[in-house]
């Protein structure tokens, strides 16, 4: 595809991208080649010779001897300008093309090496993949609106007093339920794949379609445990993504992300060193605090809040911000949160009488809560009282089922789940998380 | 995880298993360490010394000095019993409990190999991989029964007369057009993901939520190209899980499949040779036939079939079947079908006016077809003459869309998806697709 045409009297310069990477071929060719579709956006076939280039920009550039126009492009209407750095809000108009823009094929480029990435650290490191189910029965958290399912023909099933699965079926918010499942057979597995939430939110940290990286671990007594799991998975992938999309993440450093931004993941939170073209992370510089202790840090802020801080309450995203300010801009743990305020499957810490449980957020600066994990209650008795607070009719089935994982040689885990979206947010400093999906779903929007 | 228990009279013999192959560790141990805790499925922690074993089956055993159960089994209860192969019918109605049968186990393991080498083969191959979304508001065949997403908060969506999205809302029957999109950036992209149809079919064949391997390539004007991907996926990914699973797709192989069809994979299909522990594969002994052909063929059989053979029909499961059985069992494709018979976006072969489509399927024994591609019709007037019939309403904007990529550097392009249940079907010999995914959802069945 043609990025720039540059017709001079003696000679003739293209520049042509295939996608690969950001960096262009130059094309030098006799001007009498250039002809009337031979534009920006056009897709072209050159024939030539590939040379060391006399340029100082680049190795190598074609000698063109022959240019043919695959397929032309009407400059007109094309909502793409040659040599424009257009908004990210400008390109999200149109889902079909903004993929052609240099921001977001660097971010599809960045999004597909952090996938591959991803995938090899679990399987490294011996955990068993797992396809946990887009449509269930089950409601995991009994927290969040819900997609909800039905065939196309509603008016048959409605006739018909049926439903195509029998029973009410969502679409998942999150694959804990089945990888718990899973890790009664496998001491490791992990799943990464969409989940969804019907919130009527505009905001720039939501949509109604993300991705989930999410894992699972038999035979732990200890959160840190999982926590080592969140810090490794965030360094391996990053440290990947640096090494192989060098000039892509400089992109969103130097134009999309605020400068102070970059210095803390960069710099503060990674503390990357390259090394014969690899990127080793020696440091995961964060902090680690009670929510007892972040409260009481709260408390004593300076700062005047919306929402008064107080034991029992959740954190707000004001809270949230001061708590990470208040570290230094980096990466905060906050683990043991009131027994309350988490759902029924988090694992009693027993320090009073159902005072905590073994839960952990973790805050990063910009973003807010990039993960999210705990240790599960596998102790029958214990869940059983908490769950009589839970059980409802449509759930029964499943409930039954959860009971049953803690009669049949249960124990001890626990597990996290990564908002990937949010990942890369943080990592590129990019505001809005519609920039960092294909193709964002978010409500009054569904476009193509 | 205890997987038998052996009391003598002078030793206590235990297999403990945590899921990670096929092999049990052997514990050896003083019967006075036994309880009555200590059965078959109960979750242990033993402590001792690694020796090597005197015992001819196994290289390592355990001398426990401690064992501690740290989670008992109700074995009354638990409905897998130790020593028993239990029938797939029978551990599908457990769908928490049947990864812990060895069948469900070596399946899952394969399959985590498979998506793993899936991704490899296309980032090794520079493919993007792109997450094409779920929910969407095009339906792109036209055809199979749709899902339809609402929120689950009904009533008030009904009460404000709008929806979610502002327009009615589908899960994906296909990535295609989205990938389509993405090669319009990209010369390669792929997606891996799940695709529904709400197909009210009880089939061994059928699920309503199943994974999909799509790619879409640009810049390729021959089938052939389409075809060669087809088979460099198989190739790779089937060495990869035989040379990493072999044990695993052994049992499959051993208690599972019926013997033809093990001869069928790995000898005619794959002819692999096993080298330094490494598996390759030679040869991909196909048979490539048109369609018009494969009509002749068809018609001149011994055979009566259900549905007559004739031009311009669609293929039946009776007739792929004799198409494999005539190529001698092995993979099939089948290129240029009847221009009417395919969806809009096919390329027109220009063999006659409007006569035959660059489509291919790949049908293999037991299964039936594996893959189905095409190039994509990337001329605008083409496409606008064809697009004529289809046009409705609700698509309006998503087809002047998929006009667009035509406008604007359209490129000669195509590609295919593959079934990988179906796949895991083809090279383990499973009968019923429901076997082969975790979670299987069909027509009156959500589980969990």
């Amino acid at each position: 595809w043609v990025r720039s045409v540059r017709a001079q009297k003696e000679v003739l310069f293209l520049h042509i991208n295939d996608g690969s990477s950001l960096e262009h071929l130059q094309v030098v060719a006799d001007p009498s080649l250039e002809n009337r579709d031979l534009t920006f956006g056009s897709a072209v076939e050159v024939r030539g010779k590939l040379v060391k280039s006399p340029h100082r920009r680049q190795n190598m550039e074609l000698q063109a001897e022959t240019i043919r126009v695959v397929g032309p492009c009407d400059i007109w209407t094309f909502p793409l300008k040659m040599k424009e750095r257009h908004p990210l809000e400008y390109v999200r108009q149109f889902p079909h093309l903004r993929c052609r823009s240099n921001t977001l094929a660097s971010l599809l480029r960045i999004r597909s090496e952090a996938t591959a990435a991803i995938h090899s650290f679990f399987q490294d490191n011996g955990y068993v993949h797992i396809h946990t189910p887009i449509i269930t029965s089950n409601d995991c958290e009994g927290a969040g609106e819900l997609f909800q399912i039905e065939t196309s023909n509603k008016a048959r099933e409605s006739a018909e007093k049926t439903q195509f699965f029998n029973v009410p079926a969502f679409l998942t918010v999150s694959g804990q339920l089945h990888l718990e499942v899973m890790a009664g057979a496998f001491t490791h597995v992990f799943t990464f794949g969409p989940t969804f939430r019907a919130e009527n939110s505009q905001s720039r940290r939501h949509l109604a379609e993300f991705y989930m990286v999410e894992a699972e671990l038999s035979f732990t007594e200890s959160l840190q445990d999982i926590m080592q799991v969140m810090e490794d998975l965030f360094k391996t992938v990053t440290s990947t993504v640096l090494s192989k999309c060098p000039r892509d993440v400089e992109l969103f450093h130097k134009y999309i992300a605020p400068a102070q931004k970059v210095i803390n993941v960069i710099e503060k939170t990674c503390s990357p060193v390259t090394h014969f073209g690899v990127w080793f992370f020696f440091f995961f510089p964060s902090c680690r605090i009670s929510y007892s202790e972040a409260v009481e840090i709260l408390k004593q802020a300076s700062q005047t809040f919306t929402f008064k801080p107080e034991w029992g309450r959740d954190l707000q995203t004001e809270h949230e911000k001061y708590l990470v300010k208040h570290c230094g801009e980096v990466p905060v743990f906050v683990i043991d949160y009131p027994y309350d305020l988490k759902p029924f499957y988090m694992r009693d810490n027993e320090d009073g009488p159902q005072h905590t449980v073994a839960a952990v957020d973790l805050l990063v600066p910009g973003v807010g809560e990039l993960c999210g994990g705990s240790l599960r209650e596998e102790r029958l008795p214990f869940l059983e009282s908490r769950l009589q607070r839970y059980a409802k009719p449509t759930g029964t089935r499943g409930v039954f089922q959860y009971l049953d994982l803690r009669k049949y040689g249960s124990v001890p885990h626990g597990g996290f789940g990564m908002g990937f979206e949010r990942y890369l947010q943080y990592i590129l400093g990019v505001d809005n998380i519609k920039d960092v999906i294909p193709f964002p779903r978010f409500s009054h929007s569904c476009l193509l």
